[in-house]
């Protein structure tokens, strides 16, 4: 855990230079506008800890997968958002001296990620070994608003002598990935050409044996330079190297004044251009950002995010470090995902690392999703369903590799294209519950949404194959007289291979409820019966009435782990015969995913994240409040929280149970996760998927919010240590503004359409524009 | 399965060439002599199919580990015995022609191995594009006596033509591991140069990060060259490469001429020689071997080869194939390993290929420790003890990266130097059982020798450490209200991460009652007492009074899966919820390892090698008949042997079970499985472990010799499909030759010293020299 990141409620603030936590600023401090995105590097040389990241959404290389030794059905390659052209770097020269803060004396550095208006600024004066003092201010952003567009501003002030400046702005394509499994840099050189000032660099993703889609990404830049703010004439001498291109240019300057370099930035990708169109568009592009000019588009990037804020921000009164974390992980979201492009989806790491490959994981659908529904259009949320419903075909693709067949699909654990690209066979073939959370997300949205129509459209495709699959994959025990589901792994992946884990076993056997549930709804629909049961992918085919039945069989008859003693469901078969011990036994062996060995941990009772705990998350109104407390009692114990992912279920929990100090301990755990460093592994990029986790932490767990036929419901409560905090909500058309306060709630329709919420038991209807006080009530702990 | 080579009960015969299978000829006629081994490649240039293999026993490059994820605990490199310099190489052109059995007609294309006398024999006549026709003879061999030394005969007779022959005989270190995991090459050169018909190449291993021991080996050779018998002047013009070097002369040759080049080689490494001395050794070792002189070393080679089949061969009348059979697993396994050196061990693949990287695997203790018992000195057995003992501190640190301590050792799944390197969780972890046959070798090897005095010297430090590990694996199951193991593979490997595998726990108790005999023995031992148990390895403390009560414990409380229903042990905990299948039910889908996912394989039933049938076999003491039957009857019809250490174990409960048939019919498997490439992977090298399974097969299966209370008893039936068969093996300094014949067995006592042994429930004593004959008794099928 490091504290240094300055406490304030709209910026991240580095308050002079941290060398050795540089990786960790650059994680935090990543800029993205869901199109593109990069870390927080310097623009200047710097030879110190650095790890430079660039990424366009959507362009991958398939790294061969490097695996001990093969089994059938491995993946061949791990699709991986590749680190692209950087195009942030600027060289900077004070007459013959690199400027290079890792052989500079600094002084009043500061770096600020400011989240309220989307920009990242730096500024510091540095005495170069020549005893040269020069002040720096960089500023920059990747435009919301012209998304496939960024600026930079930097400007140096020399402070004690008169010399020359030498800029050279880079497109540099020469980059590579820390994590590529062999070595290797993943681009090749298309085109690059330079003129007065203008550089353009057109790289290529390396052709490679699997035959994926190449991918050009086409990068183009323009300068002007303006000297105490005034424009200047300068001389743009070309620097050409494999896969780099730069205009270099040199400023006499006096003592004092300021140079500044403006750099224009486009960044345009075959996915969305046509190959031999980009060399073009980049320059049609690119004219129109200059045109506008850095302020401009700094101008409205600060609208862009107005706007966004108005939706979704919280506000947190009495506490500036738990404001300025769920500020940063709202904003960090919107960076990585705008909902635009169906093709795109949440990495684990947005755009601020490598790691996780920038790939597709559950995460979307259990934890990135709510967050999606409650602050944006429904369009938004509607997307990341579509994603996967284009992935269908990929889906059943990857089940037949395995065996199966008859349309069952099963979805990868982490894709680019909706093929598999995990290679490790405990999760690959065995972390199947994804399958059920991709279900569960289709019934969250049209639950939140009552957007019915999605269904028909496409829901049920999904729904059927993924129901074919689970059918399959569980066989009949005659020694238990009850369909199991042997070799699993559930979202404890501290549990490798287990047989009959309980989270998987409900979530299949509601995944075939839920699909003869729609199946019935649909066929009693006129139109759908028209069209004869006839659905979207042609892979999917109606299911016959026998296969209807099979389903319902195994609904009925799915077996299910439990203690009769303790009167809990167990996580798997043979958990009993663990040692139980709880958290507090092993305090001095934690994290143990860092001090333990993998056969220790496996055969631990600790638990990484939520697991049968997820699934009384996911269907808590299958279970009473005693069953609730039960669970939590004995499985919370256990947990380590090793996954980022975990803690905000057990907040979700703990307030349904009105354990307010419990929930609150937990949020502390998440909600500073990457600001604090928690898991000393910020430094690879931040845990963005977990960031919507804590969202749902103080939506669905401190203010209770649910959703159920058709209504929104809150049961808030006010953690101790706030003096208050105040949300929005969007829910069908209608935008709410809740405010918990110590002893009331005030809850504000701020749209036109009236709307009847519940407030505990309360029913309150808000005409639009009007707002409502309701008392707190005490929460009781169970 | 594939049946070109041709029967013959001394020779491995291939006649025309057979390009397609050139890879698996190459593995079959493999040479070696313990210390070092290659391939049965082409002399001359060959451009198709072909795997060039030379190595070097004991030398062996750390290859960093390829991992899709990292976990703790995971060893960093895997150690493999590297391809070493080409010596076989040389170069032949005809004119302006390269000889290149690729481009060219052949005829009369003989390749044989020739087992009697230990050498590898080519002829073929070649028409080259020219037209120009040539008779070729090669033949050469692995000394035996001179063990770091060869020899190449190689004759070209020119049949239509005058012309110039150009011999390139090479030392040629430019060599790479088709099975390197990142692509590199391993070595480097130290120093290469070349005189008058000689050279020498020395290199070394490439320095890694591991900082493991490098190794130098030096290669030399020395040519001579004769015209029609006679020996000639000749020029040598050098070829210098890197890593290569070689001596060109060319040969005015007239039709039917026959041009004859001799290579002598040595290969000498700094496993036994300071690495500044190997120049100058080389050149007194290549000075002997040349003064001897090709045919003498050939003479001395034959008569190595006598004397050792004088103690090991089986005789088989009445069907060549087995005859074939069974003679090229005896002489691959003399290849291997001849016990000189306590360093060394045997690699699943000998000398015969890369796989599984040369490393030892609990194959040696398991599988082959029982022919080195029967058919060499018991100085040869206990030398593979001796390897384990010296490796013993580097088993306790195994233990210790999992998290053991207090001594425990964790002997690896696969190493050269006692560290693991094995690096799939599952195996590494997970398969411990490997641990137990360590102990069940010393067990082994004092049962037949009766050599107490290894227990005392080295065998006690071995089984204490083990005991230790096994006494902190297990835990105390609250619910069973039994010590429980859990997270294991069995030998099984179709099963991954199971919970109490009847065969680990069983063995484990084993292991724990045996070491506390000993112990309680050892200490009824004067010499023992009054060094007050102290061990020979530092680390391995005296147990403690505690510690012994502790183990004793858990043997008697150590859980076994048993199903009451069917009386038999299960596999491990829940395999009954499984779909009990027979390998009948999927005929079409074998192997299933090649035609299943892992995924599929996982769940199912099927069975890759003895398991709980491994745990019988080691203890059929513990068991009656009837269970014996009852357990071969449950898991047999679900065993796949898709590993080829499976069906000698099936023979020999079969044999015992009286079942004939059964025995003969997983006999075939097992004989030939690398002559007819059974599993389709004999390119890959040879079996050579399980290699010792097939004598086993024979003479603890069918001729059903055990050793019990230091008595050697058999129990012989007569496969129906042979005439007889003779078998010769050795017990604590007696040679026996046994022949099975329909009706009788002969037993003769071909040493001085008088024995008792036990033929069926006859008490049978043998004078030195003298013979007697045993009827056969009619075998029983329970």
């Amino acid at each position: 855990m490091k504290q240094y990141i300055q406490h304030d409620p709209w910026c991240v603030v580095e308050n002079g230079f941290h060398a050795e936590h540089n990786e960790i600023t650059e994680s935090l401090m990543s800029l993205g506008n869901g199109r593109m995105g990069q870390r927080g590097n310097f623009e200047e040389t710097y030879s110190g800890k650095t790890l430079i990241g660039n990424y366009v959404a959507g362009v991958f290389y398939p790294d061969k997968t490097r695996v001990g030794w093969w089994k059938n059905g491995y993946p061949r390659y791990f699709a991986k958002v590749l680190n692209a052209c950087n195009w942030t770097r600027i060289d900077v020269q004070i007459d013959n001296e690199t400027l290079d803060l890792a052989h500079c004396q600094v002084a009043d550095f500061r770096r600020i990620l400011n989240m309220k208006e989307g920009y990242l600024e730096r500024s510091f004066v540095a005495t170069l070994a020549s005893g040269k003092q020069i002040r720096v201010h960089a500023l920059r952003f990747c435009s919301l608003v012209e998304d496939e567009a960024a600026a930079i501003r930097y400007a140096i002030t020399p402070l004690n002598f008169d010399g020359t400046i030498t800029f050279a702005p880079y497109l540099d394509g020469d980059v590579s990935n820390r994590d590529s499994n062999y070595g290797e840099k993943f681009w090749t050189e298309i085109k690059k050409e330079s003129n007065h000032g203008q550089a353009y660099l057109e790289l290529q993703t390396k052709d490679t044996e699997f035959k994926t889609e190449l991918f050009n990404v086409a990068t183009a830049m323009q300068i002007d330079v303006a000297i105490n703010g005034q424009s200047v004439d300068f001389e743009s001498n070309a620097v050409e190297n494999d896969k780099q291109v730069a205009c270099q240019i040199q400023l006499k300057v006096k003592a004092n004044d300021t140079a500044t370099l403006h750099k224009y930035v486009v960044n345009l990708s075959s996915l969305n251009y046509a190959a031999h169109t980009l060399h073009a568009e980049t320059q049609v592009y690119l004219e129109r950002i200059v045109n506008k000019g850095f302020d401009q588009l700094q101008m409205e990037q600060a609208q862009a995010w107005a706007s966004s804020w108005a939706k979704n921000d919280i506000v947190i009164e009495g506490d500036v470090a738990a404001q300025q974390g769920i500020r940063f992980n709202i904003f960090q979201l919107e960076q990585t995902y705008t909902g635009k492009d169906e093709r795109l989806n949440i990495g684990p790491k947005g755009f601020t690392g490598e790691k996780y490959g920038g790939s597709t994981y559950w995460d979307t659908e259990a934890y990135c999703l709510p967050f999606f529904l409650a602050t944006a259009d429904p369009a938004v949320a509607r997307q990341l369903l579509v994603y996967r419903h284009k992935q269908l075909q990929k889906a059943i693709e990857n089940a037949e590799k395995l065996g199966f067949n008859n349309g069952a699909a099963l979805y990868p654990m982490v894709t680019m294209t909706g093929e598999e690209c995990h290679n490790e066979w405990e999760i690959t073939f065995e972390e199947i519950h994804r399958n059920g959370a991709i279900a569960y997300a289709i019934y969250d949205y049209v639950r939140y949404t009552g957007d019915e129509s999605y269904l028909q459209e496409y829901g049920l495709d999904v729904l059927v194959a993924i129901a074919r699959f689970w059918a399959q994959r569980v066989n009949w025990s005659a020694d238990k007289e009850k369909y199991v589901m042997l070799g699993v792994t559930g979202p404890n992946e501290y549990e490798n291979n287990v047989n009959n884990n309980f989270y998987t076993n409900y979530l299949a056997a509601w995944c075939l409820k839920y699909t003869l549930s729609n199946i019935k709804h649909q066929i009693s629909n006129i139109k759908y019966q028209t069209s004869n049961i006839k659905y979207q992918t042609s892979n999917v085919q109606s299911p016959t009435s026998e296969e209807l039945a099979h389903w319902q069989h195994i609904v009925d008859n799915m077996y299910l782990p439990f203690d009769a003693q303790r009167q809990v469901y167990l996580q798997q078969d043979g958990f009993l015969d663990k040692e139980l011990l709880t958290v507090d036994d092993i305090a001095e062996h934690r994290p143990i995913n860092q001090k333990w060995s993998w056969d220790r941990i496996l055969r631990s009772c600790f638990i990484k994240q939520a697991d049968v705990l997820q699934g009384l998350y996911f269907f808590e109104e299958d279970f009473d409040q005693s069953s609730l407390a039960r669970h939590f009692d004995f499985y919370e114990p256990m947990t380590v929280h090793e996954s980022s992912l975990s803690p905000c279920v057990h907040v979700i929990l703990a307030a349904q149970l009105g354990r307010k100090e419990k929930a609150y301990e937990m949020y502390v755990r998440t909600a500073r996760l990457d600001l604090d460093d928690y898991n000393n592994d910020t430094e690879d990029g931040c845990h963005i998927t977990s960031m919507a986790g804590t969202w749902m932490s103080v939506i669905k767990g401190f203010a209770g919010m649910r959703v159920q036929n058709g209504q929104v419901s809150f049961q808030p409560f006010l953690p101790d240590q706030w003096q208050s905090y105040t949300f929005r909500v969007g829910f069908r058309g209608v935008w709410l503004r809740v405010a918990v306060q110590p002893h009331h709630i005030e809850i504000k329709n701020t749209s036109a359409e009236t709307i009847t919420v519940r407030v505990y038991d309360q029913s309150v209807t808000l005409a639009g524009g009007q707002k409502q006080i309701v008392p707190t009530e005490a929460t009781k702990p169970f």
